[in-house]
């Protein structure tokens, strides 16, 4: 178990390094019936592609998908969807130093711990190109949840130091500023920040938010497979990210029950929260209000100034990284963020409909 | 799958309600040959117990473990291990009261929405009491771990504002502190604090901090189930965390990569890493180094301040809960952190040790 | 893993050993809102007691079910229901012996061999006891199915060289004979035939079939989890199971195709096939029509006559098994065989719930 | 979950139509280190091509596999393998009249119950190339299991009533033959008949029997993951088997535990047993003896001969299958039976490595 299955009853299958054929993801457990096409995958990688803003590395990905298989007139057909990106523009040369130490920052030395050997090329596979798969499978699980009623929406809250102004939420920014932020503003000064990291040889973290609308109450399940156990840990699987808050988060472990709870109220005929401190969950439940969640990204590990390190003849020695590499990773992992939350909250959507009796009656007995 | 079963290899099932006639778990997967009796479990179970210090609830939950399966002549025979706690001290009387509304931060509501009614008793499944079964599990776990020379250390890290001063750091007084905190000095300002929140009628919360020492490289897969993936899954099932860090955690989105990577150097003709920002772990696989993590714990829900709130019959109304309820959730959560980690460990080590074909050959080939 | 736990969404964990203080097992993923009490357990626990008739031992197990979680007000609350049978009757004594050798045909040598040494007490964890879990396991998912429309109906079909009669099936012949035919007639031959085994210190094997009506088509995934696949495996996991036929079963390898396959046609305004040769399963995937397996059990190998075999001291013995030991397995078996097969095909029919888009909008867009 | 993954630790997902683009399987936890190139998986693959004898059909599958990931330097890194099989072949024109009507014994009626519509052309994903995936991650399985001393071989046992003599067994003859019977004057026969059935219109099924031998003993699960349990499982999920015998198989039903018990002696020092009725596996678990174990294959569905049916507009209709089909299944299915036998013992053998206090002590702390 390399551990590259995720779900339950929706459930990917991610394969592929950085500098191998392809990468690609199985997809099995899809509902029959969806229309789907490459180009409602193709939008969302897009969303991942460098090269596109000022702040990206110029390296060319042409990340074209193909569906080989689960498709059939244009719809699923309940059977096992194969996806496909083949890698077309990976130059293993310029990455045969690296295989001789080991990247501070970076998984290499745990890999050869582990497997005692490592694809070394491009970091093979816990390259950022392994996420190709998670996004083309999240694609579909938009696609579906949109059919549900139910959508998600990440973005860039922040980047360093500069936060976006979340009072004046422009979504039409989220996919048309470097930064993937809602707010075009806060963006000039991100971007002014990260080309200032860049003259200095350095680098930035920052923090996506993701939010789920629509999604109805009774969604998750109450001890280990709870939502937001869940949600965590599909957002922490994401290569940079090293911590993860719902709702509140880290803010909660100041606040006091009377300032933290959320009153229940009427309004409308249905009952609703006044607030939403919980972020939409409580005791691992989807609550009927917004689902909030934000990851803490990491800097990007490859800097351009001097680093000690080690090499594999176990001497200390200075290194200088090379070739192109984002500033921050944050913009290009935001739509890989909303695909792990729609994976996640599409998976619970499908297990909570064996959750009651009179929902098996309803469905066997009709 | 009402998500009540933790682990791939080493797999446990939690089963239990609060006011139900007992609690407990089954551990399927424990290897044979471990020294094991009730004594062992219980010293864990008794750290999690209420009514011990002037911050907790005077109730009473006399928890004594029983064996009833997978232990013979004193040692685990490699089938499923039985744990019972038998629930003795739970009035139901208490708490009829609130089966006819929604108590804000519970899972009263979501439990309603989920299933169509719910065990309202003292929280049902929902109640902090359904940690019983996983400390108990996770003291099998950390007696494991140990005969392979790793340790799992939890402490309180935080409560509301008052944080322990880890540079020097006590562990005699994490079991024997009021707060679990680390500090005695810290510990008795976090008793002021906890008192005067409940002489206002409100609670706190606070934070748990947990590190494993001893873990060698190479534990985690790189992809969906990398240990911190895990971890953070482990940690946020437990009732009330609302954040997750691994290593330096939020600060990261504020750092700079030339501070936050960690240089590797060798030290003692090993490699080892001068800093650990990543907390040990990088890949989603162990580095060698401690493992650190914190859990953000919210703010007990149950206050006794009013609130306003609905009842069943869907109209607003105000509340003021009864009963004997903690003014904070972290020191008991503490050992239920311990266990998580423990528990994830021990089945990323267990599912490690085929990892290789060499360790295959050196297995069967002997 | 050491594999106690059985099905995907509805989950059932077992645990217990032969002389230990108690069996049960915990069901997790259980549909809220089913009335269940003890009764509804109990009446197949007593179908799998011994000691009833003539031809079973007169060891008596007097197994009484207890519900210790998971049902509320006569209701299952849809968390995890954990039932406990405690072992009163068993007398350690009986077994002291057995420890020092290898009983031919048992898993005396097997557990030694994997785990080092072994609970030798009664057969331990392969004691046919722990199918107790199964049983009561099993009374849940028959009666959620009937709830569904769907029944499961096992009996033995042979002991040894004697067969039922199937043309004039008597099912109340099921639970009211020793053999547990549909057939009386039958069963007196069967009866005479084991009583000749007995006086020959010799033990029989027999034949289960089973029967599930009222199965839509459409139950089973079309690979790995054929329905026929998971019913094979659910059946030979029982202890002394040899062989699964599905529908004709062994007959097909020596059948032709013009006389193998089913015709459809159509009937009443619906598809029906005019025979059913396939079971009932075409793909892995139910047809509609009455599903149709049997397994082959191998003859009780706890017998009376001398017998030859090795001792822990790696010494050729010969030894003569004392005891109460049923010279058939097959009627205490059938209850068993029935339990398996409604969790398999119970678990099939909540996973196919969520196989079709239009499913998932009935559900979240009504 | 629709099913296609199969496994614990190394775990299959096959994906792919006869007669979309392309078939494929991505393997997930394979060790690190072993040697793979292309032509390890093709000589299996070539085992299952048609096209090859005077009983198989004259239809051209150009069957190439190419490694997509997972090997670097020669060798498996531990992460995903993605093996894919491109559809050169397939001409969709062939299958377009089966769109309006359900063939006798085959899965389009079960598919359209299921699903709502079906990929019609060539069987969709309920065709025989589904067993490409199997079959190349099986390769991998079977060279594991070769460094590990485990060799697995499956032939054919009968085809309709031509029965292999074994007491000569020809290993050289399965995979030179037309019928895959290690018995070329058996062989010989049974392509006679074989050609009796084409001329006849109609078709033949048989026995495919399978041998592990060099399994220690030790490996499997006492309770539902049992050796035998899974054997019959993965067996059973390959198309057109009906049923599946481990050891005696049917015949113990009618056999006396005098006869059927296996004695143990002493051999050179060793505990084995002197006979193997229990086709070595006892209590779930391997005995150390050769497992053996048969699966009983039905006749091809697809017959020349007219026969009665149903069309999408619920009509009664005569059809008469035209194109290229198999006059059985058996000779083909031989290397699938192989292959998913090898996937699951070497699963087995992973989840075995962790069974014991001591292998973790001797792992962990040397």
């Amino acid at each position: 178990m390399s551990g590259s299955t995720f779900g339950n009853i929706f459930k990917i299958t991610t394969w592929g390094e950085s500098h191998g054929k392809a990468l690609g993801v199985v997809i099995d457990g899809c509902p029959s019936g969806l229309a789907l096409d490459e180009a409602d995958i193709q939008q969302y990688l897009n969303r991942r592609k460098p090269g596109q803003t000022s702040i990206s590395t110029p390296r060319k990905e042409d990340d074209q998908v193909e569906i080989l298989s689960g498709v059939f007139d244009g719809k699923t057909t309940g059977t096992p969807i194969s996806l496909l990106v083949p890698n077309t523009s990976q130059k293993s040369s310029d990455y045969s130093e690296i295989a001789s130490y080991y990247r501070p920052g970076h998984a290499d030395f745990t890999f050869d711990s582990k497997y005692g050997f490592r694809d070394y090329r491009g970091g093979g596979r816990s390259s950022g190109r392994e996420t190709i798969g998670r996004v083309a499978a999240g694609a579909i699980a938009m696609k579906l949840l949109k059919e549900m009623g139910i959508t998600v929406t990440a973005y860039t809250r922040s980047i360093g130091p500069v936060s976006a102004d979340l009072s004046a939420f422009d979504p039409s920014a989220i996919t048309s500023t470097a930064s993937c932020m809602p707010d075009r503003a806060a963006d000039e000064k991100a971007v002014a920040y990260l080309k200032e990291c860049m003259m200095n040889k350095d680098s930035a973290g920052g923090v996506i938010e993701c939010r789920i609308d629509g999604l109805p109450a009774g969604i998750g399940d109450p001890v280990f497979e709870k939502l937001d156990a869940n949600l965590s840990k599909a957002v922490m699987s994401i290569g940079a990210v090293k911590a993860v808050e719902i709702g509140d988060g880290v803010a909660v472990s100041t606040a006091n029950g009377s300032t933290n709870n959320d009153a229940f109220a009427m309004c409308n005929g249905q009952i609703h929260k006044k607030t939403n401190h919980s972020g939409g969950i409580l005791g691992g439940i989807s609550d009927g209000s917004q689902i909030i969640l934000r990851a803490h990204i990491k800097p990007t590990p490859s800097i351009f100034s001097t680093q000690e390190t080690v090499n594999k003849n176990m001497e200390n020695i200075e290194i200088a990284i090379k070739g192109r590499h984002d500033p921050v990773i944050v913009p290009r992992a935001v739509v890989v963020v909303e695909a792990m939350t729609a994976l996640t909250v599409l998976d619970g959507c499908l297990l909570n409909m064996s959750s009651r009796l009179d929902y098996l009656i309803n469905f066997y007995k009709k």
